[in-house]
């Protein structure tokens, strides 16, 4: 009988021996664990780019999966520990905000993590990720019930994330994440765009970039000729600007926040 | 009974959630798979540069191995998705050479991959890492015959290597690739010098890169002072030019695609 | 039945194949293996670095674990294989110093790796960490008999070890690592502060580096106001020198080798 996967995302780099230790700990707590890195490359402390990879990744694992998310820059204060049962997953780690996708879906149930029995002992004050949230995540994958972990969490820090809005008739979003390819991710989604624009064609659409504009959706890199700029719906849904064999984000360049506004070619 | 190794290489580096989901993936269809990950870091849709990374690792792996190459600049074209049957192992990724080593192997067999329910539905047009050629090794690591993955593959795209030549008595290679330590690797092996120069002995050699030579083939880099440069037949069987406890990349100014001159001393 | 966890050390860094190749000898030697990378990132040869992530990392993995440790500039010299058993668990590696950490426990056993029929065949001048570390190490997670490697090592290769040092009734240590946070870790322990200051409060230490001056011991990195310095016991007992969500190596200019007093305010 195979455990659940245990996805690992954290702020840990691979340099040091930080993401090793809390392998360890997952395996000597889940004998058996299967565990999936997702990446330990997020900028120290960067919740917002953390809660936006857990977004963007964790809807291709399968219900039952458990998320161990340490981006966690305040170890050691009274920020409380967590779990969130959303999207029939579960998702463990600091009340910072980090787990916004999971805490802002329907449904989402909040757990704070107070059995310090679950714990690795003694709890430092400094790194949290061996000691409670590894204990945590590897308990749940072992078979520990969700409701076991802890009281109801009350009122969970919630991280502000700017919604898309329509201005003028255009719908504004952003850019969330600049990824390995130059790729610009935006947190506008293909239900966005149909429901701002019901029934238009992917050639009626108009993107517009740092004053850069793209006519139409393409819908491969490959629809363009090599070097041109293409808007696209990417393999999660979301509205995305790539240059065809190339790094859109030298290219045009933007980077994460700049604002990317789509409306209908007149 | 455990399953086949699957190996992973691609150039998704490691800073986004690609490999993970691929890692998702394959756990997912393959439960209990065993991943092994060559690198992740070939700049984005080097297909030379991974096809030599292949041919350097892939011997090292027992028969019965499943490679899943994902360097795929083509991803939404109308590129096939073949796996090929190649020394005691199957290799599945892109129809874009990357796969050389396996294409050019003796009574290498290619498939192409058609059949969609193997795939993760929906499939995407930017992530076929995910949708396509994950799923299918999962599944021939699942104990999928590689006959029913597809019918054969006529004409796959090779790719255009530059093969060691003679030119004036002189056997002239190139370099490969420099590695983590400086060491310039060429495609010169161990038999290139056997069938130009039968009966050499090593220290007959002198091997000529960008003026510099170099006399003698060492037997280990300890063979010579620390700070001087060697040449060496490494690990593969493969000329390599290195520097005692240095950098030879960085010293000599030398990377891949130089040239590189084997003869005999007079 | 579980093997018991193999932890691998490296110098080769994560853009070439070399820890994906011994991953591979790993699993085809004992099948079922359980490896946990500490970090591959170790500047190429640097065994102080090395032996000290060794010390950092390896006691929060539980009895029994195989440390498989592969810097090893010296490779394809006379410098001999070795095997520890220490702290309750196995480190296996070149006899150059990079075992220290297990060399220095009390009671440490030391064998030499003789027994060739251990190794992979043939055996290469170059990577012996896919010829004769990692077969060693899997060979040992299988349930060979730690005597049976080979005869006991007289006088290993030790590393010297600037111990701390009292000087004008102060404790001197230096900092040995800078982590990805840039934490300052030194090599003083909550032990050595306690035998040279015993009963001090932590409001009564004052810490001194470079010039810079920080007083008392916070408890936790959130003791202090963000941007502050503090010094604190990190999670393994150790004297650190952290910025308060920044990064102090940058903060005060400081990195490894540097000197670190302690002394009690007047």
């Amino acid at each position: 009988m195979l455990t659940p996967l245990v996805t690992f995302l954290s702020d840990f780099g691979t340099a040091d021996w930080f993401v090793g230790v809390v392998h360890g700990v997952l395996h000597e707590t889940c004998p058996g664990v299967r565990i999936v890195d997702l990446t330990h490359h997020i900028p120290p402390g960067d919740i917002e780019r953390a809660a936006f990879v857990l977004e963007a990744a964790t809807p291709d694992f399968g219900a039952g999966t458990i998320h161990l998310v340490v981006v966690d820059p305040g170890v050691g204060t009274g920020r409380r520990a967590i779990a969130v049962r959303a999207h029939d997953q579960v998702f463990v780690g600091p009340d910072n905000g980090v787990l916004e996708w999971a805490l802002s879906a329907p449904g989402a149930e909040v757990r704070e993590v107070t059995d310090t029995k679950l714990f690795r002992q003694p709890v430092s004050r400094t790194f949290h990720g061996r000691d409670v949230f590894a204990p945590v995540a590897a308990h749940l994958a072992s078979g520990l019930k969700f409701e076991s972990i802890g009281p109801v969490a009350k009122l969970p820090l919630r991280l502000t994330v700017q919604a898309p809005r329509t201005v003028n008739g255009e719908l504004v979003g952003r850019i969330m994440f600049v990824d390995r390819f130059g790729n610009l991710l935006t947190n506008l989604t293909e239900r966005h765009l149909a429901e701002r624009f019901p029934n238009a064609a992917p050639e009626q659409f108009e993107v517009e970039a740092a004053g850069y504009v793209i006519r139409g959706l393409a819908r491969a890199y490959a629809d363009a000729p090599v070097g041109s700029t293409v808007a696209i719906l990417d393999s999660s849904g979301r509205l995305e600007i790539a240059q065809v064999r190339g790094d859109a984000s030298q290219r045009l360049g933007l980077s994460a926040r700049d604002d990317v506004r789509v409306r209908l070619r007149r």
